[in-house]
């Protein structure tokens, strides 16, 4: 079970309003390569992992990636919940207004809504290793986009500190991959 | 944000495999009136709640629906995860087993993967807040269905508990409309 | 079955083309909380309601949908069809003219087709009729949003109505749960 | 509009429960080829017929299959309504009940959701006349793969109608895409 | 099987970048009605076509449709690759570049992914010409619409030429239809 | 462009029908991890990899996937294109049946149509080798749990020549991954 902490793993200091950012960044919080496909594709994963190890490390993973996907939302919705309905027609939004207001929603950067289809698991630990350093390279690949996409300097910190956990669950992903090739291998001696 | 706490809200306690029943509980974890769900539909709808209290409500039960989400991994998981093969085919999970082996999956009995379009969010407190007692309901009556479909008392005790959890949460959920419509028509009034 | 009368049950009085506000009220034709939802949701229902004034209200009120269905279609089809190509490219619908040209198809505001996920059916009376509540107040909510969206008296008069009839139903429904439950109280007691 | 006129267009015979026929059956309520597709193709393209003779028919046969929806769902319902859950289980319609209870809803025979994407409006009237033919021809082979998977003299009966008008619509829509094709070359040359 | 062939079936001669017309063109890369869909549809109905004539003419349609699937993939590719992203961002396509940079990607021209919803396989061969000649008319509006959405001239050309493979291939199905049914009649006949 | 070759690429032997099967292996036609999704993923990739060799080696092997997803078809339509009505409704593929007679569909072995969904291109050469890299993984591991669910000696020959070409192809693409990491550097030296 989660307990929830009333506080952001990263501080988000947006200096102003962006609407247009907003519809971009959206996709890392119900998009293909966002931080709820992370974690929910690391805590369903971790059910048939074959070591306590691999489970550990996939629950950390998935919890942190929930945290990331706080930060996000934090972001997004400070990018506009104060946006007059004019601006969010003009970036795009007035389809998201009609339909969310200005909530947010588990939608891309197209509003095509989130989808289980976006993950996978196999039960097979070599696989699912393989799928999960594949969605961190995924996500370090969408936060580059989206850096370049924004010059508030507040955005681009917290999208540089998400940048980076991506690139370290990588290698801790790569790590766990050879530690379970190593407890299959050691399994088929014995 | 949040941590993991290594134990579950609710104890589990299956006494016997049983693929089939593993095959409609599945629903609760990845179909349209489950834990996945509900989860995804407070902690998203919360950003946009009039009130604090609001907002705590909906992160206290959307958090909680973590913890009834992994019960029912947890669940899914004993029910299926040292079954023969033979056992999958004859449940219908044969499908299951060759695309996922003995993993868990976001899909619902059908083996449909769970979408976003499943929940809502208006931004509009107020229907929000009805969107969410009517999950609320769709819920429990989804795990009194679950409840006539075995005959295993572990599985029937810890399905009761969360189908309780439920019927609180919708008590708690018409008690913050009241107070949401509250607040909205004292605003009104100063 | 049903008999198709020529006339709408509101007058639609579109003084000029709007070719932006057409993009945002497909949604209440082709999106999750639109017209098309609501009868398809409630015609749907009605076979497992346990009470014949029961299923009599699903009825009428699902028939009413389809034609509110209508009225918006007639909208956005009269805010679309003599729009210039330049004019639909710059309101964000020309990949809707490449796929549909001018025609309307069951889409919301960002061009997600309809999917059934939005709708559901649970066969418990008391589930299914707080769907159908929360389902009048995302109505009202989306109404309320669209008519925000633009100025014209005409589309905004028509939109009105629609939302008065969403307020109406919901209060239907409210009395209908009364009733329900009642009936099924008194099947316990006898 | 539409009135609701409280009788089937065709009556409905079923002699005794089929719960596995049920499963089969409701492919044409909310599978790809069924009679909800058939309905909102035809309600959705009238819009933009180009003579009022072709929105006619449209109109006519897109309410009628509103007509025949109603028809399969009364069977599959009458099918199901009264299945013991252990019947429900061996005829793989578990997860339905698990998720609907003994509901109607509009999925496949697989339980896959109604969408969108399954039919089409291109806002050219030679293409989508063709559109309407094809759809007709799939629907009539459906039926015919229905009419094999049972034996019920009342349940064939009723799809040898269903599939019998589908067989005239096709003819209807080929006359109309006959008369379209000379307005549209008449248009041309005055 | 097949063998690539590093020559495109036609010529692409694209003078200027156009990320406004890339938004659009995509609709026949990953569309209701593009050459995914064609190629797709027929290759997989070939199987149960019941002639060698009938199984050639869909695998060679099939095949060529594969063909046309890279020219629009080069055409959208040509003008979109070089691109800034402030012209990506104007045209309505900053969402694409935070989901995919400059990438292709299987969607239409609102972003949404590929389905096989949008495409039929009956197994009955009369139902399934009729849905390929549907097809190629449904294509074919598309090109002209795509057509009218441009002034390039090397765009249009192209687009021409696959507008007029759409028209034979509608022929060809035209005359395997009449093939097929001849066919079965003889079938009945002896 | 490509051009057919009326051969496999690797012959098929199945000794008897076997629904089942075809019911499973269907999931590599048009499931998650099939050979649908292996083609389209590299041959929508190839456009932005950022060397000729690399384009070469995503062509290639998309190609290849092209013939394994005919291997594949083959296979199913073998296994299922005689049997009896019965026989179908047995093994679970009555719905199958009622939607496309014995006919092939893009859809894994629950009857989920594909989507794009399943696969990605970041338009980032490292991200996409990285998926195409998994891609094999969860390939090879279904094919694994295919080979467990049937005894047909051909039926499992030609599964083993499929999984052991994923093995393959995971090589290449680590290969490919070195040769774009190389080539991505030197760009940066020089």
């Amino acid at each position: 079970m989660w307990v929830y902490e009333k506080k952001l793993e990263y501080p988000v200091r947006i200096t102003k309003p962006d609407v247009q950012m907003a519809k971009y960044l959206i996709t890392q919080y119900g998009g293909p390569d966002g931080e709820l496909s992370a974690s929910l594709r690391y805590l369903n994963q971790r059910y048939s992992m074959p070591t306590n190890r691999a489970k550990g490390i996939l629950t950390d993973i998935g919890t942190e990636e929930l945290a990331h996907m706080e930060i996000v939302a934090t972001m997004v919705y400070q990018l506009i919940k104060d946006a007059p309905i004019e601006v969010l027609k003009e970036a795009g939004l007035g389809g998201h207004y009609a339909q969310h207001d200005r909530a947010l929603f588990w939608v891309d950067a197209n509003g095509v809504p989130w989808s289980a289809k976006y993950i996978a698991a196999l039960g097979d630990p070599v696989a699912d290793l393989h799928e999960d350093m594949a969605a961190e390279q995924k996500a370090r690949a969408t936060y580059e986009n989206l850096i370049n996409l924004t010059d508030d300097p507040g955005v681009i910190d917290a999208l540089r500190f998400l940048r980076e956990r991506e690139v370290v669950h990588f290698q801790r992903f790569g790590e766990t991959l050879v530690h379970v090739q190593e407890y299959m291998n050691s399994k088929k001696v014995f």
